[in-house]
């Protein structure tokens, strides 16, 4: 017996969480449900597009997510289980460095563009460089028990733009349920990412996304987890790789001042030019801390998979 | 035609980074040496020992490296390449909660010690936990050229407390030079570990280790930098995997909401106390950074492997 599919429509959106939203959909507990989305742009970035177009965004219109689905039964306090399934392959993506944003906002004032094309299972970020496909959604979260409308760009404790890269098929993410019904919503699709998105932005696509809801009431959580089946993590991870480090008081300085190591090895070893060797470490890069126990001083590296630079 | 290989007696150590210090050892680029190390208690705790000796320790000797080496033609500016060749292998190493140390030291003010043993290529945590054996040294660096004694204990730009998981064999590490000959010392050895170190500890333990040091001038360096060869990532990351999240404002506020996430998720599902679990952590998890852009709430999740649970 075939599962039935639930499907939320790519219009079917939303641009803030809100619990007072209609819901696009009720389904029970268990079962699957198909969401059309729309790219982080809403469209509004296609592959023709420039550096100028990341000028013109309206922002009011920026990271729709699909949604919410109400899941009958869930309760505060209970948890969703979101199982992620399948994702629809993308033909291409977009990666932006936005002015005022990402972790060097300060230092990459222009508007930049890079359209990458997805062949085979590789994203082709540029002639030299090829990343492995790993589609998951960067947003997916429920909503808050605060009424009104809240900004859909900052995650929380409910989920939502977590940009957890390792959410790609096989994975688990557990969602505290805030309000009645959980009030499910995805959407921000990305093709690959690094630990950190560094810049802001990853390979950024719509991409249906198939997904199964369930209601766990034998799990407490504060935050959002996540279980990632055997092979998952070691099949991002067979690349030698570069690891350049920041090392200092502040672990969000220290991060910077990895990137920023980072930049430079990207120019001087691969002869990239600074915007993209920034945009290139957001969507291949991976920010770990290495530790952050020796005070004053924590250790965070930034881990390029080298494969990426094979043909 | 065997490579001669030089060698630093366990004697020849030191206790703070010290550019005065007499070397131990010089050896000319290119050339081999192996490191007669203590573990970070400098023979102050052994297999028999309890949490009273973690009271007792005199911190005056905590950290021991040894060295230092001069290493000929070495100049400030330069790059120091440290390849990690070998280890010997361990019987034993101890893992301790020392109150006021460690990520979640305000919460941890009891001392804690653990002693694990080494069977074949598992470190065996306890009866039901196993980890993979993966030696590397906790701290390895260069003089600063700063006058004086320096603290052995936070990392610096040229190195040392770094704990860097990754620098098992295989893997080179880029040191900044900053003084005449480099005056490399190594120590802190490890048998396992995950990113963050989140308790403070690792699984300590003694370890001969033998390095190829090696002089760059056509790198320029701020902070130290990794080569890791292929599969050496991936090779650590075969297992499903566990993460438990933290959100929020602060990148080392959310590093400890992920921790204490990670502490309850092992206290519930796997019976552990809450010490246990806060060295488990430290010794078996990785701290990642999932993103740091999405204003103003940071994600950070401490990534676990499951396949230490298997027997």
């Amino acid at each position: 017996m075939a599962a039935t599919i639930h499907a939320v429509h790519a219009d079917r959106l939303h641009y803030a969480w809100d619990n007072a939203l209609e819901p696009a959909l009720r389904v029970s507990p268990g079962e699957q449900v198909r969401l059309h989305v729309r790219d982080a742009s809403d469209g509004q970035l296609g592959p023709d597009s420039t550096a100028a177009d990341v000028s013109r965004l309206d922002f009011d219109r920026v990271n729709p997510v699909s949604g919410p689905v109400y899941v009958e039964g869930a309760r505060p306090g209970d948890v969703l289980a979101v199982e992620i399934l399948d994702f629809a392959r993308p033909s291409w993506g977009w990666t932006a460095i936005i002015p005022g944003f990402g972790l060097l906002a300060d230092e990459f004032a222009e508007p930049w563009l890079r359209i990458s094309t997805v062949d085979g299972d590789r994203v082709r970020f540029s002639d030299r460089i090829g990343l492995p496909l790993r589609p998951f959604p960067g947003t997916l979260g429920l909503a808050s028990p605060e009424p009104g409308p809240h900004s859909i760009l900052p995650p929380s404790r409910f989920g939502g733009n977590v940009d957890c890269k390792h959410l790609t098929p096989g994975a688990v993410l557990y969602l505290p349920v805030g309000v009645e019904g959980a009030l499910f919503s995805l959407g921000d699709t990305h093709a690959a990412q690094g630990d950190g998105e560094v810049c802001g932005t990853a390979i950024e696509t719509a991409m249906e996304t198939t997904v199964r809801l369930d209601v766990r009431r034998d799990l407490r959580l504060d935050a959002p987890q996540v279980d990632l089946p055997r092979g998952l993590v070691a099949d991002q991870s067979t690349s030698p790789y570069r690891i350049c480090t920041g090392v200092g008081a502040d672990l969000l300085e220290a991060s910077r001042d990895a990137v920023r190591a980072g930049i430079a090895w990207l120019g001087e070893e691969h002869g990239l030019e600074r915007e993209e060797a920034y945009a290139l470490l957001s969507v291949a890069a991976d920010l770990r801390i290495h530790e952050v126990v020796d005070a004053p001083n924590w250790v965070v590296g930034i881990c390029t998979p080298l494969a990426i630079f094979e043909p």
